[in-house]
């Protein structure tokens, strides 16, 4: 099949959401992503290009269909990119949870058979698709980040770890520390093994501890207080406690009444996607 | 059960995102309906309210989750009704298809068995429904409407055959005359009977050609030239002639590019609220 082949285009808000579907060699499967094209693609200056991870569950269609995104997209001239959040298929390997396998690949480069035949997520998101979306869109160089609880762990490890690539991240309730809370336990038990120590690439309290007073990528986390997960899978709270530590420049913000939801994206979409945007175009 | 049950409630812009279940008289069935409660409900003051008819195959949570309708309502402080498209349940009579049963209910009272049971949908938007709002919300006397496809046929039918109950029409490429299309003959004939003077009270175009002139409600609708169903299922167009013959007070906007998704209506949602809210406040 060929490697990048237009599925579905729909007019919205002057520009284009569009979903692509490719062969992906990092994960050795097809794979979807949905992109939106603002109205401004069709001028010839290189656009700016935000990354969206999603949470558990999800697709690439989620985000795309429930965050209201677009109106802010559209008129920043910003490019949404929203892959899946695991390879997909029959021959992809699955667990029954909704918390491990097929929409939960936890953004990792599994180890462990029978997870490393497709699981390479990591790679995928730092640099299959990039170069993928720079090889098919008019860009600016270096691209941001964002994502949602899950999606939230993969924006902080991936731009944390790669901040030549990146200039700014951003989160939704992350998971910010999965060696200490039950999803991430299971899904970097289950992809990585027993030795823990294969697991602290992928915590982000992990890598702010360890690296943190080099880095100064600016960062900007939403958190809900009544987020039915936010305590217990370790949401925001850890990572924000060791920022103001170290005096890392991350705004974390904290809101009563919100949960875990879209509704909660929603609402404060247009705020991360003006942060982003500021940075980006200060390249 | 309890007669109007709050089933989930998710802040959204400051407001609420509700999702109630009561048992329904008209439809003799359980049904839910979603409501956008905004923040200004906290006050004493009578809130202005929108009833919003979904398509085919659509629930009360299509446009909750797709029409970023939330950020305006809770600026101009705009209660959100969206009900369900159909009675609903196991007992509930259905049809294989698509556009027949349960979630396409062409906002009709039926007549023919097995319909007759529960399909007295028109009742239930136009009075059961409504009573059940004023008797939970602080809102205005009189309401507006509005929808897309099917649901933009409902919201015609239902606004120009009781004028003194709504200040304001709009809709998103409406089945404007569904005595002439597949979907609506198909739907009408097994609802109503065979005898076509029965479908007609349920023709947006009958309605029109038949008392148009002494009707004055204000009426706004989108269409997207990219619909493909704009020709086949008489979308908008025998509606917006009509309207410009008798002088009818309509707003038609047309739209390259634009197609039938929640794409399209999440782009205008802005224009028809505020659209509805101007006139919500002149009564």
């Amino acid at each position: 099949m060929a490697n990048w082949e237009l599925v579905s285009s729909a007019a919205s808000f002057g520009g284009q959401q569009q979903r692509y579907r490719h062969q992906s060699d990092s994960l050795n499967c097809q794979m979807h992503v949905s992109v939106f094209v603002p109205p401004q693609a069709q001028k010839s200056h290189r656009l700016p290009v935000l990354y969206w991870l999603s949470g558990l569950t999800c697709t690439d269609e989620n985000f795309v269909i429930k965050a209201s995104a677009q109106r802010i997209a559209a008129e920043l001239g910003m490019i949404i990119v929203a892959p899946d959040t695991s390879p997909r298929g029959e021959q992809v390997a699955d667990d029954q949870g909704y918390d491990l396998g097929q929409g939960a690949g936890f953004y990792v480069n599994a180890t462990q058979a029978p997870w490393d035949q497709h699981y390479q997520i990591y790679d995928y998101i730092v640099e299959e698709l990039p170069a993928l979306i720079r090889q098919h869109f008019h860009c600016k160089q270096k691209a941001s980040i964002a994502g949602h609880s899950m999606g939230g762990h993969g924006a902080l490890i991936v731009g944390l770890s790669n901040v030549q690539q990146y200039m700014s991240i951003s989160a939704f309730a992350p998971i910010v520390n999965p060696m200490e809370c039950d999803w991430g336990k299971k899904a970097l038990g289950a992809y990585l093994g027993d030795d823990t120590t294969h697991w602290e690439q992928y915590d982000a309290c992990h890598l702010l501890k360890q690296q943190g007073q080099f880095l100064q990528l600016p960062i900007l986390i939403d958190q809900g207080l009544d987020d039915d997960f936010l305590t217990s899978q370790k949401l925001t709270k850890p990572f924000d406690e060791l920022t103001k530590k170290i005096n890392y420049p991350a705004q974390v913000n904290y809101h009563p009444n919100y949960d875990h939801s879209y509704f909660f994206i929603a609402t404060f979409i247009e705020t991360h996607l003006r942060f982003h945007y500021k940075h980006l175009m200060s390249q």
